[in-house]
């Protein structure tokens, strides 16, 4: 099993090093944070300094995962040895591919992004299974290390999730739909509730509360999460406005507002819908494996097992 | 105790009858629904035609609930005789409002609303307690005759709501706000999300759930919810469009979205605030009595029980 080196010990980082080495990966890990190190250590993981870490993982071989926040990444980047492997676990996936090109393009790398809650912070709030039966994005683009990424599939795996591959810029569109743009959402609409005054929301019930729900989440982890995903929020935020504008036009016009409202109940009920799965294969050593992966995930498809060098899929 | 004569016996105008009868008001009622008269006289309770209903209601001077879809209500206020005691469970107040003073300006007409799911519809789906807990806006205009307001702070006590009393036009202000412009942005979310293709559902957690749920309604309820409040919603979309397009400006030029997303935490928190509530009373037979009580829905307060004239009232 190859080794683990997570750098950045807190809910994410901390979890993943907790998983590794409940699945018996050889794991150590690195932090800035003094709290975290003392936490990790006193539970008895291994957490030495960045540059040891990231020696060892020279001589072991090992996989390197970068789990701080996306601001911290460059400097981590900057100290990583030639041609380590290397993934992450940070929440946009284009901005540190861009990173990763322009500060370690040595690095043997693979960006992952694993679906899990971030409502609390630190290494105390993580625990080995935080991860099971979550989603947990690699990134599958042209050119990527076949090798490094079965190492990765293989973590995700190991933790207890199931792997959805795609490319960078296609994480981050969906990203910026069904995470991003449900907090700018909610956050306009309990603006603009509270804007009622203490009337409407003594009125308040059931749709508000649940529309306004993710507007309760930490400011600076939204913000962090949102902001660093910029390009691809605004042309979701651009969608939404097209939609709402269209509804606002239809109901200043007719008073008519069947499209939206159909089409959004359409939509839920897509959501709602669990298709039949079928089980099926992708050899990770052919030469059309990535783009194997990248069909499998934009179908709604899924890794749930590494068979030596083949992945065991189900897809819809 | 006043007699109770419901017209429209579906979820709400159902669920009035068995309240009240369960509260002691000697009751009856009319539909034009055959299936709905069926199931309610097979239930033991008095459904009888809508001109008989009316006759009985002026014999006893009963008090009228008109229950009805919206688009049905001019037809039921037609039928009125003159100077009845009135009011109705429809969840707009402005367009019903409007209609009594044009086509039965005689009644003494007191609006209502209770805040009650709507997701499931028809006499069947009704229940003696389906108020309990729930508000009950009464509008409180000025001119409002306090005798039948009274009448029907009772029956909604009775039924085990307590009161939220405001106007007409603050009601369909505030539900727009927090009723109909949630179902309206989780349409336009659930499409915007869908448009992702199956990656980005695959990838969907709990923001997109949460924020998406209402668009689970059936679109016809919806639709008749929504549109029969159209001014009001009109507004409430502007002001979303406002902030999105605001949230939208800021994130291209600065690439920041912290106005925004703490105006909706502040919002978000003020909902789930708790605030400590003070006892106070409104004499309903006094001059000021209808500005009391505005005051008081403005507020954020409620009516919680009758003390022969004197309402007893729970206030922020």
């Amino acid at each position: 099993m190859r080794s683990v080196c997570v750098v950045g010990l807190g809910l994410i980082g901390g979890s993943v090093l907790r998983a590794a080495a409940a699945a018996g990966h050889v794991t150590w890990g690195a932090t800035a944070s003094e709290d975290d190190a003392r936490a990790a250590a006193r539970d008895g993981y291994d957490v030495v300094d960045l540059a040891a870490a990231l020696e060892r993982a020279v001589v072991q071989d090992a996989l390197v995962v970068v789990a701080v926040p996306l601001p911290a990444v460059e400097n981590v980047l900057r100290a990583l040895p030639e041609g380590v492997r290397l993934t992450d676990v940070v929440s946009v996936k284009g901005p540190v591919a861009d990173l990763v090109a322009r500060v370690a393009p040595h690095a043997r790398y693979v960006g992952g992004h694993p679906m899990a809650g971030t409502s609390r912070s630190g290494w105390d709030a993580g625990r080995a299974d935080l991860f099971r039966d979550a989603a947990w994005v690699v990134t599958a683009e042209d050119g990527t290390d076949l090798d490094v990424l079965s190492d990765v599939v293989g973590l995700a795996l190991a933790a207890g999730a199931h792997v959805v591959p795609t490319t960078a810029a296609e994480h981050d569109a969906a990203v910026a739909r069904i995470s991003h743009l449900p907090h700018v959402l909610a956050a306009v609409l309990a603006s603009v509730g509270a804007d009622g005054g203490p009337l409407a929301l003594a009125l308040a019930a059931g749709s508000f509360g649940d529309g306004t729900r993710v507007a309760g989440s930490r400011p600076e982890l939204v913000l962090a999460m949102c902001e660093g995903n910029r390009a691809a929020l605004l042309d979701a935020v651009d969608d939404a406005l097209g939609r709402l504008g269209a509804a606002r036009g239809s109901l200043a016009s007719t008073g008519g507002l069947a499209k939206t409202v159909e089409a959004g109940h359409a939509a839920r009920l897509e959501l709602e819908r669990r298709p039949d799965l079928t089980d099926t294969t992708v050899d990770l050593t052919s030469p059309g494996a990535l783009r194997a992966l990248r069909d499998l995930g934009s179908r709604g498809g899924r890794v749930v097992a590494l068979n030596g060098s083949t992945a065991l899929a189900r897809t819809p």
